[in-house]
């Protein structure tokens, strides 16, 4: 990925797989998982939604297998959870603000790299959901988890899906670059945190209750 | 796919998605999942066994990225189990009629996808036999329960595996085209309700019981 | 994959094969399975994890799906299972000894076949270290466990891992061929009964314990 991606953007993609490995790591401390499955886990999270996007448009070997950054990064947060995690957990408010901004870089760079390899712009929306929900599904069932996902009814896919369909929109209309990318991040990163602070849930299918 | 198959075939395997992405948004209202769930694993059953067979053969973007129709179904097959589930849930014995038709469609398609990418005639129908029950799977593994075609002893992977065989035998003898698969997919089908109708059961290794 | 391989390392391929593949079926002994499942997870944990790396370094369709050997292996290790597992049970203790084996062997090869994809050092050791610990995961997770490498202490994927560095190591040093994979598989295996025979355990983070 890192070919078609600008300095800064490349730089905001690290930022977000380094907050969605933190997360997965945080996962592996609760769980009780030793040094391996923090790892796996902290690497799974952070890289898993673009190498299961990398697979399904060709781009082989994904991103993740040609970049050292992307490897190292998710290694870093391993070792700042894996010593200092109590005070890692203590900053869970603001990581959950970095993990929406990873949210909404994911799901617009993911959607941008499906575009350029030719995708139509529905399976470039759908890819670049699945680049910024895919690794914490992975985190989940590796933990022995259904997916937080698909049942827990936070506002987490949709805004999501509506930031890289603001992306296939603006590129459908002739618009491109760094800009109209941000633009869309930031769409989908206003929209999680306003779900998260105004309780917004999923609905679920009707007579369906707890 | 769509480049391969006539436009009667097309149809059939559009209805083989509808029916599994039903059991798939089935299985999310038996889970309690909410509305994000339900989308995806009705999608990831209709979907999935035609993905892992597409990425193993190196047809890559998998036909469900590449044709609107394959995740346009799903959604409606979504919609209709969200809005009126108790309706769809007690058509479920003609549902099970459908499945093994998409059974029998799905290891024949994937049988013959398979043969004209080259593979060996036991690796094609091993990729059918995945093709059919790889969805289900999936829609199993995502809702945190273990495959049910792998202990539930139903015969359901067996029927498939024998239409993808006779796909594969055929072929060998070099009889090819519609009616050859529709043939081999009306066996798969046919064991497969016969299965249902008469209780036949997978063995357990010696000594097994519950 | 058999094409870079020599007749004596594909054969002990396909001896790491079989070890493998008959703890997958013991795993489906053990959750009371039927055959197909304890066909699925005898199959799957052999070639699993060379079909995640395959597909990694775009080796499409992996070696699994081109190579008859391959398949029928599993599919022998599966009788064996089906019919005599308590006696195969019994000779636990052996087994244990094979699977370091194949652990040993699974690293090397699979960090040369990556290399020879032209993947970084580090990305082929990485690589190599999913062949190895690969196939065991996706056993886990088919049968409803969360796979043990990430949670149970013992020094696996880390003899792993060492393996495919050594092998990574000298190929950046400039020796290649079958007598420095051996000597890394050698390496990996001897840790990994070092590792069984005194207990060491891999750590967990801080402040965590049962």
């Amino acid at each position: 990925m890192t070919e078609r991606l600008t300095d800064v953007a490349w730089l905001l993609d690290l930022a977000g797989v380094f907050v969605f490995a933190v997360s997965g790591a945080l996962t592996a401390v609760r769980q009780k998982l030793d040094v391996v499955g923090l790892v796996v886990l902290a690497e799974i999270t952070g890289l898993g939604g673009g190498i299961v996007r990398d697979l399904m448009i060709g781009a082989v070997p994904p991103a993740a297998f040609t970049s050292l950054g992307y490897v190292l990064v998710p290694l870093a947060a391993s070792a700042l959870v894996f010593f200092w995690h109590p005070h890692v957990q203590r900053l869970m408010p603001g990581i959950m603000l970095f993990d929406a901004a990873g949210l909404g870089l994911f799901c617009t760079t993911g959607t941008v790299k499906a575009l350029a390899f030719g995708l139509s712009p529905l399976h470039a929306v759908l890819l670049g959901t699945i680049t910024a929900v895919g690794g914490g599904a992975l985190r989940d069932l590796l933990s022995g988890q259904i997916p937080a996902v698909l049942y827990d009814r936070q506002l987490y896919a949709l805004p999501a899906l509506l930031g890289a369909a603001a992306v296939a929109a603006t590129d459908a209309a002739g618009l491109h670059g760094d800009g109209v990318t941000a633009g869309a991040a930031v769409l989908a990163f206003g929209l999680r945190v306003l779900a998260m602070r105004y309780g917004w849930r999923a609905p679920r299918p009707r007579g369906v209750s707890d």
